[in-house]
């Protein structure tokens, strides 16, 4: 069962930084000997999730079937969709659903608006939760071990000169959050980028995913969170709705 | 290794028919013993691509880390993303870009419009090339011994009473797509749907892509290939000459 983790270790190996690997370099990336990494970029190249033009590797297409596999199976993203294109429609700005996955949130829906200044995310993006409005809608609805747990695993690593790192602020931000049913996070993540968040919940009121719509704050027409934030919680409720029509 | 093959059949076993499985459902549609099966779905489940309740098992989000390396890795979606909404602003019509994935077309990206009637295509859906006009436009780029491997290998199913089944008729399409630059494909694939695609090659000429707009034959503004067919040939000039400029 070890040749499954590791086969899986190999194909997560490549992203965007690097897209074409010799041997030497995805042994280097999975921590595998040359020899081990070989067999697998081997039996991965016949059973077609990877080509080689003798000296490079690369992922093919098929490995889609994998990832697509999760979002095929899961109603959230269809059923978010045409909420999101209507929302981003209203307001003209980016909107997004995503889940947590581990202790990142990864998106599972997008609508992006059209602009020269836009931010490279798409279905499968990944951040940190913390510094993320729907990671913050996330995670104020861990109970308190959860919290604490995270909080103990989780360096809070300082990404803009914004972004929250003391554990205490955190955890203060997100009793705000709970309580107000919202999260803003401005330029945080990135400078010149605020963002707005609302929980989705499930029939049992846990919170199981999240809806942003985010703003550039030095555009012309950057909009302030309260002209955002009403129909922001009407998508949520939306989505919230037809989930809860289709049972899930 | 082995067991590397069987674990990515595992996950590749749930979809949207298949969101959640029991034992025997897994076992079932993967054709492995129930004893085996319970092994992979453990692993998996150690490994954090499924979770269970005690009774079903289901994908993780953590799944989608694998299908976005392909995706992450390739410029191709980022780079057609933005040409794909601007011609669908453009022409009001959903636009998407495909490449091949063994004998089916795979959607790498896509700009839907906001419809009532829309099709259930997003990033990652698969259709049969030779019924599709992406497909078509990639299987026209086909040598003589791959073309005829291909038609010696994929039965050509009828999918609506208009798919061309015959071989020597797709082969003779497959000629004309060759010459005229594009390839129309109308209610084949579903009725009411019409399709119109463009090649998009690399620096050596080689067919690496295609960008298709679809259109319904019955909605009121249902537009012509020929009101069509320059926007989408200008895209994907764009979508080529920015490929290239990145030297991909």
């Amino acid at each position: 069962m070890q040749s499954l983790a590791r086969g899986l270790a190999v194909i997560a190996a490549f992203d965007a930084d690097n897209p074409q690997m010799t041997l030497s370099e995805v042994a280097r990336r999975t921590g595998l000997s040359r020899a081990t990494a070989r067999r697998f970029l081997l039996t991965l190249e016949h059973l077609g999730y990877v080509r080689s033009d003798g000296r490079e590797f690369a992922l093919t297409p098929q490995v889609m079937r994998l990832g697509f596999a999760y979002l095929s199976s899961q109603s959230l993203p269809d059923v978010a969709q045409p909420h999101l294109t209507e929302l981003s429609r209203q307001l003209q700005e980016s909107t997004s659903v995503a889940v947590l996955d581990g202790d990142d949130i990864t998106y599972v829906a997008r609508q992006a608006t059209r602009r020269i200044m836009t931010v490279a995310i798409r279905v499968g993006t990944r951040f940190p939760a913390y510094a993320t409005s729907m990671g913050r809608v996330l995670l104020a609805d861990f109970d308190e071990p959860a919290l604490q747990a995270y909080l103990e695993r989780v360096p809070l690593v300082s990404i803009t000169s914004g972004t929250l790192t003391d554990p205490a602020q955190l955890r203060a931000e997100l009793g705000r959050i709970r309580d107000q049913g919202y999260a803003v996070v401005d330029q945080e993540l990135e400078l010149g980028l605020r963002s707005i968040a609302a929980p989705i919940r499930d029939g049992a009121g846990r919170v199981v995913a999240a809806v942003n719509v985010s703003t550039g704050v030095l555009t012309p027409h950057g909009q302030s969170v309260e002209q955002l934030l009403e129909p922001l919680l009407e998508t949520a409720a939306k989505i919230e709705g037809d989930l809860r029509a289709q049972g899930r």
